[in-house]
């Protein structure tokens, strides 16, 4: 496996603050790797609502369907409570898997009180292997002695895999008079590779919002950020976003989410998210450029993120940027095989500044040395206007570099 | 671009017999390529009935637009006429792609005689440069004097582009007492890549056949052939498959292609598309691994072929066959994003003669040994059983190397 660090890796993790209401803890459980931590606790305080949204890939993992089952859990006076290793993402290991989740959720509830069934669970890495759930459980006594509001940085690292930089982001914003703040760590690289990059994300706030308004935030604002990433366009059985709101801010409660009220706290968490999700493209297995696409002039939104989507994922695409190839006639192509309205003569595509083609054919003015130049950018710009509606769309992606085979064809060996 | 033969071309092109009805010539037109052909004229006895399929891809270039119209131009006592060049595309051209389709028809049948709109043509190579129509229409003079029966290897050289060798594949069969010759020749490497690798295949018999009968024949055969093969799941915008019968065989007329009597016919044109569509995979551009999977058990054979396409087109899947690793988890993890039907604890996932999963586990006999092994072959079978219904479905393709990746980053510099 190449260990070289992302080219977009930032300079350091930044500083997220303490929160008030949450504690946590990581540990080195040894469930496969040696030499780091594998571990996180977090313990969210009484009463914290809950969102979370989850794979759509039919074969989830043990840890997806019990964290599904969870949300739904009054968990009362109790602490809400989320474990997460790296290392084996218990994942299609049948009554094994199922009993490991059910024996760490109970070691959860045995030392941080409240019900087993309440437990947030989430496993990445190697699918396939049973996870050793005494391994975890032998160190949650230890966890508990040792809790901290300062531990996001160090959790970033526990729930690692093939990221080749830790992740994080955080930002403020008021409620009325009320400053409240966001944090948040995902991992994921490869958004979406099923073994060692499944994308994890945790976003907690001392806001106060009530579970409703929570869920339909998250809903809302994973379509335009981690929905609207994607590295190879491969699907994880264990892709998990969560959202804990402590409320201990102390600001009066958001029920709306839609309302003006919510607004800013609304577009703090839009950047953290679409922070976080732009980190993962940035660590994309083997990225050498970072790829962002804006699709205009689509029937509908919807209609605009296929195409995006349809781009970002054509290996030949992929492939000439990688190359440093102003190569927009395979872009024509992953256009029209998205299945989605477009008429090739309507067609534009801007590279950065510059007009490539247009109405059907390659644009007058377009000199292949500016291209060229572009390409040379470690951030490209797509642009595709279909000129059909107001449907607009951006999707992030990396390009398809020897590094992702070098990943991807021998890290089992 | 790399030149390496591919390790499964075979060791010559089969031997094409001449069929009565048809007669060719290729030539040297310039258009892109120096030192070799790239131009082929095919011309069928007045009367041949003709059936094509084509790309839908929404972006499609203009020889395909004038392609499909031909089909429905009655040519009457004329010849059919087909012309391919290699090299350009003439793909999103525009006005200058259009002017330059009508003036190769026009020329075609100024020499060989006919009307202009009945004309068939294909060109494959980069997308974006127009053709420059009079370096073909030159050459259509002297290519009218050296007319041959017997050019299908001439032929399939002709039309090549990235494929590292000439494909054919040819099949006799009885309808009553006659004997059938059926040929085909087909160009691509990478199913689908949009630039130099479209996929052309042109099969022609000396059968008699309605043309309506040889229409629901092609598009029958079609789906379990030419679109059950992928390299890297990008759609060219110039695919083409065009079937011709001369009926110089002397044959009892085939109306009903479900007809006993057009059975042995319909056998033998399955097995040359079959033929031809895996000599299109085992081409697949850095491909070092063919891979078939056979995809059981689904609701029902749509839902198995786009499962066994959705692993077929995982990069995941591809790179860990590349690095001969028996990864069943990606397996797995591409059966369900595939969106179909599908029961995580039913799943049963085969390698070759091995059982690696069942009932949602590592099958309890598996051993990673035999495994390995196994990966080691050239030829690797994936069984995927969904234990839901009938539905069954096989696909072909190849791995992901880093060979596609030098192809692909590089190739027109």
């Amino acid at each position: 496996m190449s260990s070289k660090v992302s080219p977009f890796a930032p300079a350091a993790f930044p500083a997220l603050p303490a929160l008030a209401g949450f504690d946590m803890a990581t540990a080195e459980a040894g469930v496969r790797y040696r030499g780091r931590t594998d571990l996180w606790v977090l313990r969210a305080a009484p009463g914290t609502a809950v969102a979370g949204v989850f794979t759509k890939n039919k074969c989830p993992g043990a840890p997806v369907d019990f964290s599904k089952a969870a949300l739904d859990v009054n968990a009362g006076d109790d602490p809400r409570l989320v474990v997460v290793n790296s290392g084996t993402a218990n994942v299609f290991t049948g009554q094994a898997g199922r009993d490991a989740v059910q024996e760490t959720a109970r070691g959860m509830a045995e030392t941080f009180g409240g019900k087993p069934e309440a437990v947030f669970i989430a496993s990445t890495g190697v699918i396939g292997e049973p996870l050793d759930a005494s391994k975890v459980t032998a160190q949650f006594a230890d966890m508990k002695t040792r809790m901290t509001p300062d531990g996001w940085e160090e959790a970033a690292r526990a729930i690692m895999t093939t990221d080749t930089y830790a992740k994080g982001a955080t930002a403020t914003a008021m409620i009325g008079e009320t400053k409240v703040t966001i944090n948040g760590i995902v991992k994921g690289s490869g958004m979406i590779a099923p073994d060692m990059a499944t994308m994890l994300g945790y976003i907690a706030t001392d806001a106060k919002i009530s579970q409703n308004a929570l869920r339909d935030m998250l809903s809302n604002l994973t379509e335009t950020t981690f929905n609207s990433i994607t590295v190879d366009s491969d699907t994880s059985t264990s892709d998990t976003v969560m959202l804990l709101a402590s409320g201990k801010a102390g600001n009066e409660e958001i029920t709306d989410p839609w309302s003006e009220a919510a607004d800013p706290f609304f577009e703090a968490l839009r950047s953290v998210m679409l922070d976080l999700a732009l980190q993962v493209v940035k660590d994309g297995e083997g990225a050498s450029k970072f790829i962002t696409i804006k699709v205009t002039g689509a029937v509908d939104a919807g209609s605009a993120r296929r195409i995006g989507l349809s781009v970002a994922n054509s290996p030949l695409v992929k492939t000439a940027i990688a190359g440093q190839d102003a190569n927009w006639g395979r872009i024509v192509m992953a256009v029209g095989k998205a299945g989605e309205p477009a008429e090739r003569d309507k067609l534009t595509i801007m590279l950065g500044p510059h007009i490539l083609a247009t109405a059907g054919e390659l644009a007058p003015d377009y000199k292949d040395a500016a291209g060229a130049a572009y390409m040379q950018n470690d951030e490209i710009v797509l642009g595709i206007d279909l000129a059909l509606g107001k449907g607009e769309a951006t999707v992030w992606t990396c390009d398809l570099t020897h590094g992702y085979i070098d990943i991807n064809a021998d890290y089992r060996s």
